[in-house]
């Protein structure tokens, strides 16, 4: 910003280039820049249907000023369900996969474990064994590989293993796994003024470190499930936090709007989801006044992604489960559900 | 930011009108700006001294790319503890006000309280009594005051108390006594690039209140001791949320870095606090690489607001404690004591 201040005036082209280079892009400017530069093309992935024009007429109706419905700037937050609907789920999601390829590691560190289930049974590699692991296990296992810890030391293994880990079926890291149309839904978003909020069932911890990089989300606007930390000291005194298996939010269903208003204090005036577990952040958000955009992904496009439901007779899925009823509700409501098959031109910007 | 858009070319002048009259200012613009307008005044409050100067050292330490200290804008976290950090706590903290005022209103909708302790008390308006009452007995009327309630129910009667509440020595509204020096410390770090954050042992759902209009702060940079809410639907079907008496987050003492950790999940650069209570959340803040800025509000002036420690002989306190060994290790680790009576001009807006 330099630039500006030194020059005699101020023209478009310095201005332009200090925002190009700045690395807080002051929110305001873009669109008024993106406009005298011309038409652009936002949200270029969605196919012209009902869903891009949800979004569309959602940001005209809550950014312009001479509409009823207009948001003031600082109101303006939409929240996101991650696994699922900013990023792929199945088979499995891969905060679980870190939590089991951690398994070898803390099993070195306490040798007691090794012969203790689940942690034997995670070693043994059998998929099917591994694949009936109960609800009961799954928590040992992430008690045992997301806690006791210092924050930092977390922070640095989730660092490692997201730069190696891959998905099984593209073979591509995880955080290349983003669905393009979404990133633009984020980016057009904050181009109106929105701030953009994670809301995920997943580890907050674990998604903050990311988001920022992946999504353009600092780690203050990740919402997640979330554990204690406890204040201590090491040997020299210098102060640092561990991580501590107590729950403090459970932020999936009715956790979602609960997290949101305690971490957010706000209700969103957009709401992005994909399954069950997304419908209290939906109907929160929906309960406000004024126009409000709630959106559900249903994956109905195996041959590019997935496919599961079991709404509108997908196959029923253990992950990200979109139940028929949740359909109606959608329906009933007047929120929007996207098709990923029809709404989507594209699915990964890697394509 | 339309005027900006229409015209073929942009003007220093109308970007400044812009920018005026902006809702939302963008922060990166700011110090770029000043500098162009010629000295500013920042600090005005302030007399010159090493308080001052350390407040103006960091922030060109962390901001000017030269610096070996710079500080990426999006790193850049300031937190504040405000009760008799960023307003008056004496005689008395605000928000117990807000509850004992509550009281009655709770006894007529529950009328089992009125001969129960200790509502009893209260009632009675013996302030001698009052003054006597536990810790056990407040825990008791803050959960009947503060828990229970809808969100929207609490937020209202929040409202209505702080446009009616009067502090007995100034005879104002408690949000009038915010000491300006540290007004102009928010400020002069937001244009600094700094995103400021309250960090209170005070509720977070009342201090998130008043905090926008009064600190220009908004409800999602408040960190404040927190209860769970539930979500429920009402006789329509329609969703809200209730505060409940579950505690999730005490944010005092080793709190305070725990619900940094938790609400924002970076390490502030800089820190500001008045008491025993705060203690923690500036040696987590200390305990980061490269510049960082730690200050502790002495308050030594009797005359123009209170005095009180135990530090430094100051009468002993119930309310801000700031004991010696405080002091002592502040005076160790380089943190700054901001002397009342030495380092401001004034103490309020109103003045």
């Amino acid at each position: 910003m330099r630039r500006i201040a030194r020059s005699a005036g101020i023209d478009r082209r310095a201005l332009l280039a200090a925002l190009a280079s700045a690395p807080v892009v002051p929110q305001l400017f873009l669109p008024a820049i993106a406009r005298a530069q011309g038409p652009s093309a936002p949200l270029a992935s969605w196919n012209d249907g009902p869903a891009k024009r949800a979004i569309v007429e959602f940001v005209r109706a809550t950014t312009d000023r001479a509409s009823p419905n207009f948001v003031p700037p600082e109101e303006r937050i939409a929240t996101f369900d991650q696994d699922g609907t900013l990023w792929v789920e199945h088979p499995i999601y891969s905060q679980v996969v870190y939590c089991l390829d951690r398994v070898p590691a803390v099993v070195a560190q306490k040798p007691e474990l090794r012969d203790a289930e689940p942690f034997k049974t995670v070693l043994s590699g059998n998929r099917e064994a591994i694949a009936k692991l109960t609800m009961g296990d799954l928590e040992k296992i992430l008690v045992a590989t997301l806690t006791g810890m210092p924050v930092e030391e977390f922070d640095a293994e989730v660092k490692k293993w997201l730069a190696g880990a891959k998905h099984p079926r593209w073979n591509r890291a995880y955080t290349e796994l983003v669905y393009q149309p979404m990133r633009e839904v984020l980016q057009y978003l904050r181009e109106g003024g929105y701030k953009t909020y994670i809301v995920t069932g997943g580890g907050q911890d674990f998604v903050r470190m990311y988001a920022e990089k992946v999504y353009g989300i600092p780690p203050e606007q990740v919402v997640g499930t979330a554990g204690g930390t406890k204040y201590g000291y090491d040997k020299n005194g210098k102060p640092f936090l561990t991580k501590e298996p107590r729950l403090l939010l459970n932020d999936d269903k009715a956790g979602k709007p609960e997290g949101i208003h305690l971490m957010i204090g706000r209700r969103p005036y957009a709401a992005f989801g994909n399954s069950d577990g997304d419908r209290e952040m939906l109907e929160y958000t929906g309960a406000g006044a004024g126009a409000r955009l709630n959106m559900l992904l249903l994956h109905d496009d195996a041959a590019r992604e997935y496919a599961y439901g079991p709404a509108q007779g997908l196959p029923d899925s253990k992950v990200g489960r979109f139940t028929q009823a949740l359909f109606d509700e959608a329906k009933a409501k007047g929120w929007t559900v996207i098709s990923m098959k029809q709404d989507w031109k594209r699915i990964f910007g890697f394509e």
